[in-house]
């Protein structure tokens, strides 16, 4: 439809469009940087879907029931921030859409998580939201199964550009929730034929609706200018008993003279003249920044629209009982329940009888093992290794469309897809989503991980197969550099276990925290129980410690992770065999020990001893600064580890070869006294 | 076709195929670990490619104009193992066969490039192989448009399964494939409806024909256990004017009386007893590694049956001009034109004259622009941001179906798919493939860049938007993690060039490397030419350098790299005015400065001063070692850089507020005096 015969039929819709419209110029014009066209050219259906059919009440934006709108095509920030601010929500004043873009505003480039209400999920990285999506929408799905659909019936909305959907991760969104059947689940693609280097045929000629059609979604399709029809379109998709694709067809910078239709209008200011021969065309005389009083009236309207169906819906909530509140209000908060503290020391006593000999990815199993059933909001899955990652507890029934009450994924050979899953269900809340792979494969999954980390989403990563320990698969999938990029990435715990009593522990600090993600390296190769004393303490807390002292003052230190703790304490009773005093410090994570007080820190770490540190791994990962650094310049040090890729053997050949042995840890320690 | 059927109708076939199987079977018992159940799937299919449609010569593996056969499904290198034994390349003994994923063996778990010719990749993690097929067929259309058809004319045959499917990765190759209408690219699905967790159905539902016929492909399907059937799609593909998707049904460890169809035949030996009883139903009563000599000569037969054409393409090579030959030779090994060095030092000499102040991506845009004339083999490209990456000279034109002569790819929004054919092309040889996005988008690219640096293909990636100075786009697309993910991975060179002088020389050590891929990390702002004289020697190539000297005996010595060192310089003013003498180390690839003798790490980094370190991001990304290390333990150290993730605002805005200032910086070394 053209801007003439929309303003003719529409004219109440076009005021409230040409706002956002409006807005999305002004703000990027004024930051100077910015991306006017994909807000101009969703506008009116954004509208639409804002007016009639998005559940939301602008003054309770955290309302549990609200639908999620995700704008997974997240450079046209604008557009959500002016649907927030035009709606009434608090924080999103004039001034910070005036700031947008600015030091301390809200309105970042791409939208942020945390910095507002209303604001779903991080977007901008391409694909992540789409596949944020799919894990809104599982986790919708897994709630109401669990609460019922008085409590819990809502609807994941997305808006999707051709950039989300030539991004791969996106396949694996739509085949997950293909298969998976989300019906509520609806994803506006705005189809504008537009990308930064030009027309879409330039890189793509994909059918995309034949493409999600192939993976069982419902296709609909609207004229992303027409209301009725975008309208229709809506409605159709609310009805679907699968996901469902609206191709929107839409002219990005829709009414830009010179820019519409145009990757001009794509990310850069259109210009004063230009924007004022639009708003010209827009029929739209106002001043920048400047909302006619009807026009926002007319959206807050839509803001309040939602309020009624919330009322209704916290009568219905406090009609649960006071048991069923409290358990509804502590899974949305992301709050460990009491007992897993209990569940965890219990296991603990239970391992300092038994001294199993297991692999930590099997500790981790029997961590799950007990966790699971005290946990009832932790779903479970793996990218295709189930029998290897050992996330799949015999408690846990597979989560598909026919049981929505399991609580187990199978996600397909998709770690993109999953971790970007994970982080959706997180930031839905209900549930608690961990998942599993290979640590090498966090290369597939790096993209979503980073976001976990920035979002602060308290994601947990089960990575198995954690070192050349896993063998004759050889060095593509061994890695030798994750640990080091786990560790770069700010605000991420990332732990590797030592045995079964730290792998136990590093669940229970990870199912803790809120406002982080984890990673648990793990190991294929079995392992001995270490910590051979029941301690209560959650030592795995403090990061690194003490696992068995010298037996005078220690003259060598030997640090290690993981699989090779048990070396380490090898290396010990050689050195301490030849006389030489040896403590071992197990650092199961360098995060959690670089944020203890320094006091402790030189407490485990003092000065003047031999250093070494031991790691199946890259001296990158961070041991500079405990060999070198921390006050022990004057110590001498050496690190034992990778120097790069592996190779393909029995594991145990490969840790002789590559000179991680207790022999070889002796050897250079005593080289250094 | 069922196995009675088979062996009564087709008993030749059988036989061949069966010792492809039974190969399998042994070494994985043997080795006790790997994957039976696909090359036992395969093994129909595989006979008849190699027997009837293959174009290679056993001995002569290198053969420039040979069909490349990539297994993308890697885990089932037994395959591609039995098939380069059984057809007689040199290499492939049946020892190494017998010594399947030991230590020192040829035959890694999975197909490593560089082991032995034949495997032209490295594959494993799934989905990489027929993405870098993509990139194989991009090769040869270039190359075929460059020495004609006579000279280059050949296939690139895969073999992918399920797994190779789901990963998002597929997907972006697909739609590269389909938009570049490669026909010479024949993808062979193992459609065996297993994977490792069980069912495909367990997380897939996708039509995966309807899926591929999206993107433009030819799509023909065939009973992978019917000889006369394979051949028949297998013709019918050679002739697509498109790229072919053959669905080839089988079933995994067929054969296997209580393994075949099932998860069970996946990645575990079979067991001594089930593979008894498999040969039984085979009728194949030859002991381990036992292959007749009859089975063994028809299979050599089909290794010798491209000689003939090899000699006619020999003939026809001779008949080229000496300069064409030489061309041809020099471009298929990758040896960078002596030209390179000579337009390089012209360009140095410029900017030593004009000093431009310019963004290091736009430098880098210089750079090409007099190496692309002189490097005709370069192939550009972006993912959909070449007015941001500066990666399209003026030279170039599009490559594309219509025009096979251009050098510029544009990749599309697919980042990971991007590097896999990169690393495709560079594999395939004759072509030098470089490619840009954002430096954070690295994140999306990982799996591939991984797979750069270990097989040792000399990809170069252009990252530009290297730091928070891209200001507003904000913390999605601030890397500040990135550059210790590349430094911290093996056999990869980092360069973050200071200005326009050492982007060139970063350029010219990146396309004279051979076995190294490079990443560039270039600024987003523009930067002034701090290497004002002009000096003939690469000084990059040294990795760390002394940019300007102090006064006098230096007292602090700041390092950084790329925009940081204008900040370096400035703090250097700050301090000689008050009376410090301070140099300034330029440090644009740690990995080379590592390379060099200690005399000159210990001369550019000297005992005894302040060191300071700058760069906008962590110092995880390789700092402690030149800050506390390298007999530097006693000098008193800062870092000044990132500690955390960024934030959107205006670059001069967030380098202030994080504290990456000159002032800040002569502080610090002011206070460690």
């Amino acid at each position: 439809m053209d801007i003439a015969t929309l303003r003719a039929t529409h004219p109440d819709h076009w005021q409230k469009a040409t706002a956002i419209r409006a807005l999305a110029m002004d703000a990027v014009q004024a930051a100077n940087s910015g991306h006017p066209g994909m807000p101009m050219g969703m506008a009116d259906v954004a509208s639409v879907l804002f007016e009639n059919h998005l559940k939301f009440d602008a003054s309770a934006p955290r309302w549990a029931d609200r639908d999620r709108f995700i704008l997974s095509a997240g450079h046209g920030s604008m557009l959500i921030y002016a649907l927030l601010h035009l709606t009434g929500y608090a924080d999103m004043t004039l001034e910070q859409i005036r700031n947008f873009r600015q030091w301390g505003a809200i309105t970042a480039g791409h939208p942020e998580y945390g910095h507002v209400a209303g604001v779903e999920t991080t977007t901008g990285p391409l694909g992540q939201g789409i596949s944020n999506a799919v894990g809104f929408a599982m986790a919708e799905e897994s709630l109401r199964a669990r609460f019922g659909a008085k409590i819990v019936n809502h609807r994941t909305w997305v808006i999707a550009g051709d950039g989300c959907l030539m991004e791969g991760i996106s396949q694996e969104a739509i085949g997950l929730a293909g298969m998976q059947r989300l019906k509520n689940l609806i994803v506006l693609w705005d189809n504008n034929d537009i990308s930064i280097d030009g027309r879409i045929s330039l890189s793509d000629i994909t059918d995309q609706k034949a493409r999600f059609a192939a993976s069982g979604w419902m296709v609909l399709e609207c004229d992303g200018h027409d209301p009725a029809d975008i309208d229709r379109a809506l409605s159709a998709a609310k009805s679907s008993d699968r996901p469902v694709l609206v191709d929107c067809k839409t002219h990005i910078g829709f009414g830009s003279p010179k820019k519409q239709d145009s990757a001009a209008a794509h990310g850069s200011p259109l210009g004063d003249a230009e924007i004022a021969a639009t708003k010209e065309i827009y029929g739209w005389p106002h001043g920048a920044f400047e909302i006619p009083a009807d026009v926002k009236a007319a959206w807050e309207a839509i803001g309040r629209r939602g309020a009624a169906d919330r009322a209704e819906w916290e009568t219905r909530f406090a009609a649960l009982s006071a048991a069923r509140q409290a358990e509804f209000t502590r899974v949305m908060a992301g709050e460990a329940p009491k007992k897993l503290g209990a569940a965890v020391k219990a296991l603990k006593k239970d391992l300092a009888e038994k001294l199993p000999k297991v692999a930590t990815r099997k500790a981790s199993e029997m961590a799950l093992a007990v966790i699971n059933p005290v946990m009832p909001e932790t779903i479970g899955g793996s990218a295709d290794l189930s029998g290897s990652n050992l996330t799949k507890t015999g408690d846990l029934d597979v989560f598909n469309a026919e049981n929505r009450k399991g609580r187990y994924v199978h996600y397909g050979i998709r770690e993109h897809g999953m971790a970007a899953a994970m982080n959706g269900m997180a930031l839905h809340g209900g549930v608690r989503p961990y998942g599993g792979t290979f640590l090498c494969f966090t290369d597939y999954a790096r993209g979503a991980m980073r976001l976990s980390a920035l979002m602060g989403v308290p994601a947990i990563y089960v990575m198995t197969h954690d070192s050349i320990g896993l063998g004759e698969d050889g060095p593509t999938h061994q890695p030798v550099e994750h640990l080091a990029i786990c560790r770069a990435t700010p605000n991420t715990l990332t732990f590797r276990p030592a045995d079964a009593v730290e792998t136990a522990e590093a669940w229970e600090i990870a199912l803790s925290e809120t406002a982080r993600p984890s990673v648990l390296a793990l190991s294929r190769q079995n392992l001995p129980t270490l910590r051979k004393d029941f301690v209560a303490k959650n030592l795995t807390a403090q990061g690194g410690y003490v696992l068995v002292e010298a037996s005078a003052k220690a003259q060598v230190v030997l640090m290690a992770t993981g699989s090779e703790v048990e070396i380490a304490v090898k290396a010990r009773d050689l050195l301490e065999a030849g006389g030489v005093p040896t403590r071992v410090v197990s650092m199961p994570s360098m995060e959690l020990f670089a944020a203890q007080p320094e006091s402790y820190r030189r407490k485990v770490l003092p000065a003047g001893t031999v250093r070494i540190a031991i790691e199946a791994a890259l001296r990158a990962g961070g041991w500079d600064r405990w060999l070198l650094g921390e006050r022990g310049r004057e110590a001498k040090s050496a690190f034992v580890g990778m120097q790069g890729f592996g190779a393909s053997a029995p594991a145990e050949r490969l840790y002789a070869e590559f000179g991680i042995t207790a022999e070889a840890v002796a050897e250079k320690a005593k080289a250094l006294l």
